[in-house]
């Protein structure tokens, strides 16, 4: 029986997922990333997770064909390691994440980058497996994505998938990244929550952090900002608009180069806005596109917070296998 | 003996050029494309221009492995004809160039798209030909272009490449399309003229168009703006350098994107201004690429006036052929 397990590694959850070899998920369990102590800390973290959701699953970790993980940071998948992970603790220098999991859980563990193996998990069970081609776009803190190309994620020389730093204003607003016009400059979580802080420092209204505190957060998060819309707060309203915008720029240039068949949106904030926003963001890319009479497809990421660990599991291999395949058909059918 | 000739129609020109099996060029030939008149009348003066580089190349026209086509307007290669070629006279309607051609010169004849069939030809015998991936930018009228993965153009839906449709200013200036803010919008030759001939009659300084009154032109050709650039015309310079840093911020979107190991630029602009205005392009990537520390390459099409008629040629069954592919490597090394 081919049982795997997948981990997305978040700054701040862990989310793990157990799946049978027709992708049927057994048990998932999610918990609190260490904001403290390294990298050996927080792999116990993981392997702790992950071997709880197997024990749920009835399944000894030993006992699994392998085990997928999707990082942050810089992701040497052939050594198994990660460096540069900015949003874990002291997490700079490359660490043998793989190794350090396997010893752990008695199985083998293979690494990929975050939001590629999310991107992966859509192409292969989600949004993306109608298609051919489709660009997808991670709107969350920074704005993540990729390309999938012939249903293989095209990687380019390692760093492809950038969308967010598509330049959409030449000398516009600054970026996290330290560049000027990035698409992630005017949507990404982070670059909007320092924008809001600074006009409310300058006299701007919004119910925004009124909200962030009612609900115990200290910072502008997917939900708080979800709130606001919800409240029509007209701040918020104006934010995501102007979001809205620079995201659907970024696409349609993506989508004049690649001429796509479909654009899939994931991410925190876009599984968390939906539809409904997926609609906003193709409306903003019609004026755009250079054949807006057949425009792609917009869909809105399906596996939504648990993308990131069952991409994580088709880093198995087998997973993706003929019968892996038929398996998917079938539930794709249904 | 495979000979094969092609054939690049152009607005003002058409570009006619024979090759052997090894890719040398036995003959080229070029002629004024038909101002009035219809698309039978263009059909006859392509096949006189290609029967009398045959001549000089001591071949008959039905002795030819055949004859490729790169073809303005809307081009259905699966039917051999061509519509909406909007700069050719009278030219909307599908047109069988095709069948036209080869009945006059008794050889089978292949279309293909001209920037596309120019884009191939640098991919295997120009400046990109040692590269699995890059993006060809064609700077002239308009600004066309497109994406070769693993030595492939990426065709999409069939409409991709249009790199001079990506945005880089939102709300920016109007593009010759009707969409705003287009690479195009600021960097074709004609978007620019007509901005120069807006300035100048605001008053606006420049010898753009004595000079181009003195070539006996009646456009801003890229000859006439490359002499204005030698001649330090301060408000030549100015237009230029607001091309270079729209192409520059449509080429780095790209390739944040793409991650591709090349960039080309072609074109009538492109090849004319060459090697020090690729570089000036080059430069202004940096500041908007993702990982500035591993630019691409940035080249100028090698294949100069010829990428078209050349890159055409290689849609003739078989020029691509590993004997071909052998003689190609050949010419690298030399």
């Amino acid at each position: 029986m081919h049982i795997r397990g997948g981990i997305d590694l978040g700054g701040t959850k862990i989310q793990a997922v157990i799946l049978d070899h027709e992708h049927r998920v057994l048990a998932e369990l999610r918990a609190s990333t260490p904001t403290s102590g390294g990298p050996r800390d927080v792999a116990a973290a993981m392997a702790d997770t992950l071997a709880s959701a197997a024990k749920a699953a009835q399944v000894e970790t030993s006992k699994l064909q392998g085990i997928g993980v999707g990082s942050p940071g810089h992701v040497d998948a052939r050594r198994g390691s990660v460096s540069n992970a900015n949003n874990l603790p002291n997490w700079k220098e490359p660490f043998p994440l793989a190794a350090a999991l396997s010893e752990r859980l008695g199985a083998p563990v293979e690494l990929g980058n975050d939001v590629g193996v999310a991107l992966d998990g859509e192409a292969f069970l989600g949004a993306g497996r109608a298609y051919d081609s489709f660009v997808g776009l991670w709107w969350g803190t920074g704005i993540g994505g990729g390309v999938v190309l012939r249903h293989e994620r095209w990687l380019g020389r390692g760093a492809s998938g950038e969308i967010g730093h598509m330049v959409i204003r030449r000398d516009g607003a600054r970026c996290m990244c330290g560049r000027r016009g990035c698409v992630e400059a005017y949507a990404g979580r982070r670059a909007m929550e320092r924008r809001a802080r600074r006009d409310v420092e300058r006299g701007a209204k919004t119910k925004l952090f009124d909200i962030m505190e009612k609900k115990g957060r200290t910072q502008l998060s997917a939900g708080v900002i979800a709130k606001a819309l919800e409240k029509e707060d007209e701040y918020a309203v104006w934010m995501i608009e102007r979001a809205v915008r620079a995201i659907a720029a970024g696409l349609a240039s993506a989508v004049n180069l690649l001429d796509v068949e479909a654009v899939v949106i994931g991410g925190g904030l876009g599984s968390r806005l939906g539809e409904p926003y997926a609609a906003k963001i193709r409306d903003a890319m019609l004026p755009h596109l250079f054949t807006p009479d057949r425009p792609p497809a917009v869909h809105v990421a399906e596996l939504g917070e648990l993308a990131g660990a069952i991409g994580a599991s088709l880093l198995v291999p087998g997973a993706k296998s003929p019968e892996a395949s038929h398996a998917r058909r079938r539930i794709r059918s249904h």
